[in-house]
């Protein structure tokens, strides 16, 4: 005799998409299937449309090629960078789920100390369902873990929190380096499992990589744009660090958290470092003033939603780092363009749901879409 | 046939000072004896000072009691507190070496996960020989350890980082809790290795605990004062969050670098919650004016070296905190007292190794002095 066992549906099920931008077939998803299947899928192909990208059976999605991204955003297409990951932010934008979980298809289940298979995707859900602490350090990282609280002079008034805005998981196996680095360092691979979530603190950048990421894309989603790289542009691999920058100084004033730490993917392959390096080197030493930057922006008082943060920022961005590169002045007009099309993408009359003809339109019919 | 073996001289074995504040005898010893017997100890023993300590056979040690404390002080001795743990700062001026290690008598060796003897001095001897990174953050946690680098993104021009000035280590089994916490989760027990070190950044204050310390005396030795807590005081427990807001706020304006995390020390018994709470209510609301006034401490640039940062702030304190309570005043004025006697007992002249009568006056022949 079998006890009836109560089905415990996936937490956010229908809350939350999974962006995967490729340029292959998404074998990688065979791993995942325990933990991805419930869900939905976004899969923002990269390259050559005319390509039949595979995905494997069972899972639901939705495919969008170059075409649909030009079709979808008309002359506004021109701030989706084409042949390089950072299209994957396209994925964002036309979900209309409040969060978003996005991964590499290089990316696999990683394991944990025990040997037991790590669902990334329930450790992001769980990171972004509680509160980060940036205004003060926690000497036992987060608080709100299990086994775990503030310790010692925290100060009570803060323990509440604030609402968590990004998850920015790490990976074990290959790590995620600068060509310079990888160069040097050929076979270092990271095997270190630090068992840890920790908010990052107010006034702190970072450098978010997209890999592993998870946010909650309707208090963050409008400033998770991811420039403009790869194909025409002078630099790559920069993407989810600018998506980074950004997102960070806008958490920062709008009191959202960002934490980073748990969970772990297994990323199995390092890319070739020749390429990378010519994909990064502007990058690397721009970065040098781009940091000081991001260090200094501050928001006025009427900065009050993402967006309104994003276009003051597209604003000194081109009057600060235009003088670094004309590349710049290209990049804070198309912010511009981003936040034009999220919201014509998200207005909310066009994100109801099939209520009017607009609505129709915002979810076009040419997509690929697959059902369990 | 065995190889002769080089004998490796244990780190740091003539720079480091490990100082214990303490009221009963010294047993706890006896479980550090491989890590701790090489070094030299200071031993504050607080409370009566006609009871007699015992330290166990073979450690080499001098040990100050209150009676010692106002002889060689004077009416400077004030600035030193009486029956708490904040005495232990006595021991941080009196010694003569570059780094100082502390350590409470309820602190045991803890295991790692893999069941071996932590070594916690020789992790804080790790941590300060290594640079921090306190101008950015990186995901990897402590670049400078063995398997990890700085990820992608992470500025060239800040990867030389900053000299050490603290490291905070962490406990396992009875967390540092306050009071509330500790009678609201009396069973709660910290179980979580954490493998990371990672360097508090510029501009984040945090919650320093003295239980297990480790910091470069010259580089930050004067704001290491302990404050004014316990016998005649209006608060306790508060005495080495003082010390961690005062040295952190210097540290970042001298750019110098906190990092916490490893080692772990095995805390065996919790303080009982009543008493705690006692001692520390003042604190538990004042510290909701104190966290936001070292949040906004800023200093002068006239302010090049600790002792003139911690006059500024004694200033800063007695404008700013005096309106919270009176005891800031009185606070602020011991700030002075300190610097003033650390002065006094380690000026060039006075530190010399026994070059004149005043060096001798500063050694003096009153304190017990045991060799091994």
């Amino acid at each position: 005799m079998t006890t009836p066992v109560t089905p415990v549906a996936p937490p956010l099920k229908d809350e939350l998409d999974i962006v995967i931008p490729t340029i292959r077939n998404l074998d990688f998803l065979e791993m995942w299937r325990p933990f991805f299947q419930p869900y939905h899928l976004i899969i923002v192909q990269d390259g050559d449309p005319s390509k039949i990208i595979k995905v494997p059976d069972g899972f639901d999605y939705e495919l969008y090629n170059r075409n649909d991204i030009n079709r979808i955003l008309g002359p506004k297409a021109s701030c989706i960078s084409f042949k390089d990951s950072a299209c994957r932010c396209f994925g964002f934008m036309v979900s209309k789920k409040k969060y978003i979980f996005t991964i590499d298809d290089d990316c696999f289940v990683a394991k944990d100390p025990t040997g037991k298979d790590i669902n990334a995707l329930q450790q992001h859900i769980h990171n972004l369902l509680s509160p980060s602490t940036p205004f003060f350090f926690n000497t036992l990282y987060d608080p709100y873990r299990e086994g775990a609280d503030f310790v010692r002079g925290y100060p009570f008034s803060m323990r509440e929190g604030v609402p968590t805005a990004i998850s920015h998981g790490l990976w074990l196996n290959i790590p995620d380096y600068d060509a310079p680095t990888q160069l040097v360092k050929p076979r270092e691979r990271n095997t270190r499992y630090v068992d840890a979530v920790l908010t990052i603190p107010k006034g702190t950048i970072f450098p978010m990589c997209g890999m592993n990421l998870g946010f909650d894309r309707e208090l963050i989603g409008p400033a998770m744009y991811f420039g403009l790289m790869g194909d025409g542009q002078p630099i790559g691999r920069y993407d989810d660090m600018w998506a980074g920058w950004c997102a960070k100084v806008i958490c920062d004033h709008l009191s959202l958290g960002v934490k980073t730490g748990l969970p772990y993917i297994w990323h199995s392959k390092a890319s070739n470092p020749f390429v990378n390096l010519k994909k990064e080197y502007k990058g690397i030493y721009w970065q040098e003033d781009i940091i000081p930057f991001f260090q200094s922006v501050t928001f006025s008082k009427e900065s009050t939603t993402v967006q309104k943060c994003y276009i003051e920022l597209s604003k000194m961005v081109k009057e600060k780092l235009s003088k670094v590169d004309p590349y710049f002045q290209k990049l804070a007009d198309s912010m511009v363009t981003w936040i034009e099309a999220w919201e014509e993408l998200n207005s909310p009359a066009k994100s109801a749901p099939a209520a009017n003809a607009d609505a129709k339109r915002s979810r076009p019919l040419f997509i690929f879409f697959h059902s369990v």
